[in-house]
């Protein structure tokens, strides 16, 4: 097995929660982490100098869309993503296998080819190898790197289930060989296996032979029930090594969040902050609002009193409400905002109540109010 | 003539431009100034203490669309739209009387009534007298004031312009008595006329006779070219008080403004600064380009390198380029802001020029550069 020594840290664990530190020579990230994601190179409607005022460590880049949008070739004139959108924090790549499957009209997976498809936006047609993937990330300059896998859609279809670890795990091993143990980059290995507790174990037992950074818990979050999920996570976790960050893609509701990070996981990122704030959804303490309610046409209350990033409690929930159904870009920027700054504001509760022994207490007051 | 003291502070003219103060409770605003339009009270894709940021020293209300959403109740209860969006400087608002004829469905003008018309959101009907606009704008609660004109669509038929002179006229004489001659509120008049220098005249005079505290110049930027304007302009302005700040309605490029305030105008609104950056146009000293052109796919070179609002000049119109081509928010929020700085600095450019006494070769070198 040869992987980053010093990679990932573990501070303390307490029911079930990991409070932990990962290393990347961009800097720390504080784990439980939550990473934003920049689909095409922008969290969307937030300028990226208020990201950090979130107080997020790491986002997530979309090889998928990177690829087709800006390019390999501008990136590369950029020395990567980071340069291009002046993001000079640590960036995770996924390997652009989950949008193949999701975004793009027609797509063929070829154990030893790779996944054929046709762009989404132009239907001009290309062949992501694992290789291939490996260079483009490479070429975005991420730090944290996927390896391909092929997700199926959710199914209860063993064989199929079957057949794409057995693809998944011959790509995860061809992605290590081009990853060339890249110093200050890291590689991780998605498990898959769907809700099947044997079929994830043998998914993992392959990639613990092939040996990686951290591990990824994929295809989930692919329209099974939140319980199953859990009881997912609950059974394939206690297989994963504990020196390794453990990270469960396109995750979640803060309620998934929370019930996941009960499960041992340490990485979490999902569009449903920026694209709840779209549609005038904002996350608070209180629960998750739709602003365009008319309850809140003559709410002077800000969404949250104590948020001072560009002045969002100067804003009254009447005057969101206002804009929002205006459809004015500004609700959708501070909304955005909002609830990126709330999803930080949760992880870093949660590690601080795991720091203090009471992870446990803060999980039963807030695993329903999110759902 | 009773209008307010001291309100408006000429300082020095140079090649016919004019170097001034306004005085406001709320502030100074030097002249010429442009007002950047917020709409619905937001100015689209920027948010408010970035605004500040830009050196704008005062801003537009739409009466017409503030009528209809938020509604004057919701303003009132916030004491205005200053609380209402977090704007402490300086607002003007029109009086709705523009966007009864360019946007409502369908209106009708009676000198006795008003106007009456259907609203463009939902059909609803309205009806606007000279008293309701003015009303309406004290629940706004905006420092300067304009008065309900009817301002008729393009035309070279006199009869027109003169019925809608004599509507205006009447107008006026009932708004100024609503206004009441408010402590620390303005009232501003708007000469229509068309093209025509003696219908011009004829109205400024009724205008005059009832006195007011700034002029406004109507009916312009409404489809002439930029020629027959400048000509409106010179031929009018040399009967407009000196003692008073003129006001040139919608306008317009930088080349318009420059025009403008070589004929004497002080201020200027308009809406081509952010509907432009929605659009991927972006207003540079070099002038004025489109980002989403193919050349500028792999330029690493920022908008305005000395604009340091936001971190703008660290993106690079490669990267901007991307962002309006796959239609993302940023874009819009960049350019949006990019040209609201932009317009600041070239007014604040004027002013430096005038008091410099070297306007004239400003002006010759611009004036062509923003067509």
């Amino acid at each position: 097995m040869n992987s980053k020594k010093n990679f990932f840290e573990l501070i303390k664990t307490d029911s079930g929660g990991r409070l932990g530190k990962i290393h990347t020579q961009r800097g720390i990230i504080d784990t439980p982490t939550f990473m934003p994601v920049g689909t095409a190179g922008t969290i969307k409607g937030i300028f990226t100098d208020d990201i950090i005022k979130t107080g997020t460590q790491i986002i997530l880049g979309n090889t998928y869309h990177l690829f087709l949008r800006p390019g390999i070739k501008i990136l590369e004139k950029f020395d990567g993503l980071h340069n291009y959108m002046n993001w000079h924090k640590p960036i995770l790549t996924d390997s652009g296998g989950f949008q193949i499957m999701s975004l793009s009209k027609l797509n063929k997976i070829d154990k030893k080819l790779g996944a054929t498809f046709s762009s989404h936006l132009d239907g001009k047609k290309f062949l992501l190898s694992p290789e291939k993937s490996i260079q483009i990330q490479k070429s975005i300059n991420s730090d944290i790197l996927m390896v391909l896998d092929e997700c199926p859609k959710m199914t209860r279809d063993k064989k199929i289930i079957s057949k794409a670890i057995d693809t998944s795990s011959h790509w995860a091993e061809r992605c290590k060989v081009e990853f060339n143990d890249q110093k200050n980059k890291s590689l991780f290995g998605i498990v898959q296996g769907g809700i099947f507790p044997d079929l994830r174990e043998e998914s993992l037992n392959k990639l613990l032979k092939i040996g990686f950074d951290g591990y990824a818990m994929g295809g989930l979050a692919v329209g099974e029930t939140q319980s199953d999920m859990f009881k997912v996570l609950i059974n394939t976790v206690k297989f994963l090594p504990k020196d390794k960050p453990r990270y469960l893609m396109g995750v979640g509701t803060p309620s998934d969040i929370l019930g996941a990070v009960k499960s041992g996981i340490d990485m979490f990122d999902c569009v449903m902050p920026t694209r709840s704030g779209r549609t005038g959804l904002a996350f608070t303490w209180s629960g998750k609002i739709n602003i365009k309610n008319s309850k809140y046409k003559n709410d002077d209350t800000p969404l949250d009193e104590k948020c001072k990033i560009r002045y969002l409690n100067k804003y009254s929930k009447s005057y969101l409400n206002h804009l929002a159904n205006s459809n004015e870009i500004l609700a959708s920027m501070i909304l955005s905002l909002n609830n990126i700054n709330f999803y930080q504001e949760f992880m870093c509760k949660i590690r601080e109540e795991i720091q203090k022994g009471t992870f446990d207490a803060f999980y039963e007051k807030n695993i329903d109010k999110y759902n």
